[in-house]
Formats: structure tokens, C-alpha cells, sequence
């Protein structure tokens, strides 16, 4: 029988976690079990819940000052029978966590599709081999960056902005997840322009980039949109998911026509993930939940900067992205805060299979973008030839300036 | 120029709220100001947030207790001009809480749209009104129950719930969120039999009443499914918008074909709004978001069962529904622990514009669904009538036994 099983963290004031996991195995299924008639029993037993497993957990010191209390704490792991919801991720959604997000102190964390039931998804369409077969870069993270400010400036700064991060080695630039369809730069316009830019910049290096537009609009319109945005010479979509649904990115990305990269990105996930009482894990949500949908690349805060998350979170999230499974693998992209001295610590954390995002780490590179750009390049080399990045940067002026002014935690 | 008001509670570990204000305003805008040349400030005048209100708050004990220090707490009102956005719910939330919800402890506790933006957005298309008078019920609550576990149930027992909810005096019947597109009780055979056995209710008491069959599948074939389902003579839709996204709701509402009253459920929405610290309001998501995405019936924890939501916040959400704006009114729907011996104090909470909404409490009726229901009714009337509880179980036996059963908290 093909389930999904559900993992929940419980903080029960009523102190029995053996009998919360039966009301949610039943409850969420059935409904009832015990006086029903064996008859009936017998008609239900293929949709009834099952509690697979319940481990109690000590009471972290936090969550007994934030409950004024010692609860009890533990894992409740629960199989739901696929004959109880279709294969889509809003069925699944409202089955395994509907009703029971609104239940008291309680967090989704885990979540496992059984392969018949995972081949009802698509997965990354694209995915971290072929995006690295596009771009002819095989051994490194790849560096990529986003526009500086773009709202309220116009298609010439978008051109000259873009070229600048470009020529410097970035290998992707992606819009600013706040930039929507507008006068100054249209969305077609900047599927256009950067087109063009991708074209001028692979004849002048004979590299090959990806420009990743943000597919904005209204839902019903975003296929289409895609469509066409591929047809005009897209390389790459940023998708503000969470503001939609992880339904509307499946849809996407089971579209043959639109064939690149979907960068999914965070914005709104804090709302359903920050809380450690309640909501869903970056685990599921940002790994397992966006793979399965199809992103091709997840962007998410990196445990470095101010907008900092937990880095036990972020390996989780990238394990999600690229554990070996029957659909394609992921690039977790670890953002916000990232400037080249961190350069060591992105590789060590999270590999070579990564994508190394900076903002201000390139624009504010006194040297502008495009030194911006070559120093992480720069870094990553040396990161790469085992060098420290002192010794990367006796042969980097780029990369020596870089560090002068953001310094290394290393 | 019209323009997005967001409100936030924010815990400030750096102790400044007008700098985390500025840095709002700014950071989710144009990036920075103060040092741009004049020429440029001109140009991005137009598109700066600007910061409205901050107003310190004394921080709550519970806040000290959770965050282990007194962080300095408040409201922070910042204002989003339009020309940043288009006029969908996703670019608005991306806006307004996009990277901010993953900013550490901040939670969006209000929203406000300038009347021309709200003129973008639907609101329900029924409404409060148009529900009244297509079941010619004017001067009461309507009540409205749940089916039982139809999980592993066929269209027969459904034939047989559905009728005995109906013919004991219930307005409204809607489908378990949890029932899916299933062999046994396909989508489109509970329309058919749903409206037939409508028809025969009214043909027998002659009175109108709804049946909201969950709506349910991948995202991009809702709009047709929902429009062939009220050919076949659908009467209402539930929903579980926050498994899809708020504008797939709105997607549905502003399509002339789909003209029946969509009922939103709150399922995964507790994901969202559960946590005091992070996320959303319930008043902003399920009040203010629903209403404007065209919702004409709102779902959501009731302040009385054992899955309950604060007083204050089901209030709020009620408010939000029923405040005078240029859209329509949508119905409140406070359920889970609903019983006849509450129902005074749902009259006095949620007034007489409120749908009461019941399972175990029409169900669990000794004397079956249809006893169930005429208590209910029962209850409504002696308490409009200004009669107690026990006066109108003088004259209604199936009262005086749920009221013996689940007795009454006044």
C-alpha cells in the first residue's frame, strides 16, 4: 500500500503521547475505530491511520520556560493510506497537517513518500547535473548574484548591472524576489535584454550564464507566462512559491515547455517554519516539499548572516535536496550575508554541489560588481587548490580587497 | 497614491524600533536612501516605503519568560507604495512579508489596502446577503453541519447523511475537508446527489438549503472543475484555500461561471498564524485576506471545543468578515466544539450574522443527525425568542436531551 508517513515534534499538556498519536492517526482517517462494528472494520481498515512509531523526548530547558511547564515532548510518526487522499500536494497537505496545524503545540518535521507515491511528482525537471552540463561547470559551487535595487530603475541599468555581475564570472543572476512586472523593466523586456546580455556575454567569454527572471502575475496566468517567457530566450525562472502554492510550482515544472531551471524562492516560508512550537520544518518544507514540486534550485537563509537560520536547518534543507531518491537532485543555495571570506566555510558546509549567492558581497565590492564577481571566483579557486585565502589572495587584488573589507572568520 | 498599510508586532533584541522601522521601510523597497544623489532621490521617491507609526508596547510576561531577556517590544506601521507591486495577493505578500517573515521574532498583525486597490480585488461574490435570500432565511444564524466519516464510505450512506442532516432543519451541509476525489464518492456523483436530494428537501419542506462539496486536485484544473460541478447543479464550494494559495481562491471567486458561495476552510492555515512571535494574524489571514479573496463563508477554530483559537483573535476574524467596505460581507463560521447548549453564547459572540457549524453536535444526538439538527434550530429560536436554554428544552424534547447530554456553560 503506498502512504505517506508523517512525523510530528509534540508538546502534550495532557502528558500522553501514545494517546495524542492514536487520536491523530484516527482522527485525521476515520475518525473512529474501537466500538465499530466489524462489519464496518472491516470496509475501513484500508483507510485507517496508523501510529508507526512514538519516541519520547526530553523536554529542552527552552520549552519548558516557554510553556511555563514540563510537557511532554517526543516524536509521533503516523501513516496515512494513499486510499484516503489524491496524489497532489494540497490533498496531501491538508490530510497529514490540515486540521492539525490548528491543534495546540505541535510541528510537522518529517515527511516520507513511498516510491509509488513519489512517482506521481515530478522533481527538479532540470536539476543540478544538467544545469551544470549548460554551463560547462563541472567541479565548483556555482557563484551566483542579484540585481542591486531595481525597483524605480529602468531597463539600461538592468542591461549595464547585469553585464557588470556577469563579465566578472558569476555563473546566474537572479532578479530581486520584490521586483514585479512594471513600466521601467517589464517582464518581457527583461526576458529580452537579458537574453541578449547572456548572448554578447558567452561571444566575449565563451561561457555560458543563466539570468533567472521573477515569474510574478496572477496564477492562472503564470503557465503561459513561462511559456512565453521561454520562447522570448528565458535561461531561468525565480518563483516566489510560498506566496502561491507548491502546487502551482509542480504545475510548472511538469510543463515540457517550460524546460529551465526553477529557482524557488523563500519568501513568505518564515511564516510557516520560524516557530519551533508550531508550523512545518525547513526540512520538509524547503527540501523535501520544493524537490518533490520541482524546484531545480532553493534558495534559503544561510546560517551566516543576520538573517540567520539555525545551520543544523540548512543542512537539512541541502541533505533534502540532494539525497539520492528516484527524481533529479537540487542546488541548495545558502543566501543572505555571504561575502567572499566566507568562502571556505559555504564549501565546507554544504559542498560543491552548491550555489554560493551574494548581494552586497558583490555590489559592495569597492571595486564594483564586476571585482565583485571575480573575487569570489577567485575564492572558490582557491578554496578548491586547498590554498588558505590569504595565499588565494597574493594572486587576487580583487579577492585581497574583498577581504580587507569584510574579513574571514577563518 | 494608493498604497498597502502593514502592521507588525515586532520582539527587537537591539532595543530599537524606529532603526528596525527605517530599515523595513527601506529594505523592502529601494534598498537605502540616505546617501543617494539628488537625482536619484527624485526617481525613487515615488517608490520608498515610508515608515507610519511605531508605537512601543510593554513587553508581555510571556514574551520575557520565552525569550529569556525583555526585548523591546511593538507595533511598526510601515506603508508600501503601489507602483512597487502589481495588484495581486502574491506580489502584496511578498512585499509586505516575504524575506521579512524570515527575520527573526515578527509577526504581520494587520494589513490595510487603500480603497483603489481593494477595488482590484473581488471580495465574495455572493456574500452574506445573497446566501440570506437564496435560502429565504433572514433573521437568524444559519446552522450548518458536517458529515461523518464518509472515508470508505459509498454515495448511498452519503444519500442517507446528507438527507438527515437536511430534513432536521440545517441550512448548510458541507463535505469533510479531508474526503478527496475517491471510487467510492467521486467528485462529480456527490454533486448530482447532493443536488437531488436538495431538490427533494425542498419539494418536501420547501426550503432551500446548501451543500458544499469539498473541491479538490491539481491547482490548474479547478476552475474547470468547479465550473462543471455547478452545471451539474453544484449550490456551494469548500475549499481548502491555504493547501493551494489565497489567489487561486480568488481566481475562482472572480469567474462568472462559479457563481455559488465558496466556503474557505482553515485547514494548514494554524501553520501560518499558531505561533504568537512569527507568521500571521488570524484577523490579516483567515479576516482580511479571505474576505478580499472573495470567500463568502469562513471556517475557523471556534473559542469553546478543545481545537480552540483565542476569544479575542475569532473576534477579530468575524470583524474582518463583516466590517463595512465596498466589498461583500462574508459569513463567520466559528466550529469544532459546537453543541446546542452553546448556542447562546455563539449569539452573543458572533451575533446573528454568523453560521453555527457542527459534527459531533448534530451527530452525537441520541436521537440521530436529524434529532441533532432540530436542536439545534430548537436552541436558535427559544434564545432569539429571548427564552433560556432549559425554557426552550421545555417545548423541543431533541433539545432537552442534547442539552442533558452536553449541557450548557451558562
Amino acid at each position: 500500500m503506498s502512504i505517506v508517513t508523517a512525523t510530528y515534534r509534540v508538546y502534550d499538556p495532557k502528558k500522553d503521547l501514545h494517546k495524542k498519536a492514536e487520536s491523530i492517526a484516527l482522527g485525521l482517517t476515520i475518525g473512529s475505530w474501537t466500538h465499530l462494528p466489524t462489519l464496518e472494520k472491516k470496509q475501513l481498515e484500508k483507510h485507517k491511520g496508523e501510529v508507526v512509531e512514538v519516541v519520547e523526548e526530553k523536554a529542552s530547558d527552552e520549552a519548558t520556560r516557554v510553556f511555563g511547564e514540563e510537557r511532554t515532548t517526543g516524536l509521533i510518526k503516523i501513516a496515512y493510506p494513499q486510499a484516503n487522499f489524491s496524489a497532489d500536494i494540497p490533498a496531501i497537505l491538508t490530510t497529514i497537517f490540515g486540521k492539525l496545524s490548528l491543534d495546540g503545540e505541535i510541528k510537522l518535521v518529517d515527511v516520507d513518500f513511498e516510491p509509488t507515491l513519489e512517482a506521481a511528482f515530478p522533481g527538479p525537471q532540470v536539476g543540478i547535473e544538467s544545469i551544470r552540463s549548460h554551463l560547462s561547470v563541472y567541479d565548483r559551487p556555482l557563484v551566483m548574484s542579484i540585481f542591486k535595487g531595481m525597483i524605480g530603475k529602468d531597463l539600461s541599468e538592468f542591461k549595464q548591472q547585469l553585464l557588470d555581475q556577469l563579465i566578472g564570472g558569476v555563473d546566474i543572476v537572479k532578479d530581486d524576489e520584490i521586483l514585479f512586472d512594471n513600466p521601467l523593466t517589464p517582464f518581457t523586456d527583461r526576458v529580452k535584454t537579458g537574453a541578449d546580455v547572456l548572448t554578447k556575454v558567452y561571444e566575449q567569454t565563451g561561457e555560458r550564464k543563466l539570468y533567472a527572471v521573477n515569474l510574478t502575475g496572477r496564477t492562472f496566468e503564470l503557465k503561459e507566462k513561462a511559456k512565453h517567457a521561454v520562447e522570448l530566450g528565458a535561461s531561468a525562472l525565480l518563483f516566489n512559491v510560498f506566496a502561491y502554492g507548491l502546487d502551482v510550482l509542480q504545475a510548472l515544472a511538469e510543463d515540457p515547455e517550460i524546460n529551465v531551471p526553477i529557482m524557488a524562492h523563500p519568501a513568505v516560508s518564515g511564516a510557516l517554519t520560524a516557530s519551533p512550537y508550531y508550523g512545518i520544518s525547513n526540512k520538509v518544507l524547503l527540501g523535501k516539499l520544493l524537490r518533490l514540486a520541482g524546484a531545480d534550485l532553493v534558495l534559503f537563509p544561510s546560517p551566516y548572516g543576520s538573517v540567520a537560520m539555525e545551520k543544523s536547518e540548512t543542512l537539512d534543507i541541502a541533505d533534502a535536496l540532494r539525497e539520492k531518491r528516484s527524481i533529479n537532485t537540487a542546488f541548495p543555495v545558502p543566501s543572505a550575508g555571504i561575502h567572499p571570506g566566507l568562502t571556505p566555510w559555504l564549501i565546507e558546509d554544504f559542498g560543491i554541489d552548491s550555489v554560493i549567492n551574494a548581494g552586497g558581497g558583490i555590489h559592495g565590492h569597492p571595486g564594483g560588481a564586476k571585482a565583485g564577481a571575480k573575487a569570489f571566483r577567485d575564492a572558490v579557486s582557491g578554496v578548491l587548490a586547498s590554498k588558505t585565502l590569504a595565499e588565494a589572495a597574493a594572486e587576487s587584488p580583487e579577492l585581497a580587497t574583498a577581504l580587507e573589507l569584510w574579513g574571514s572568520p577563518k
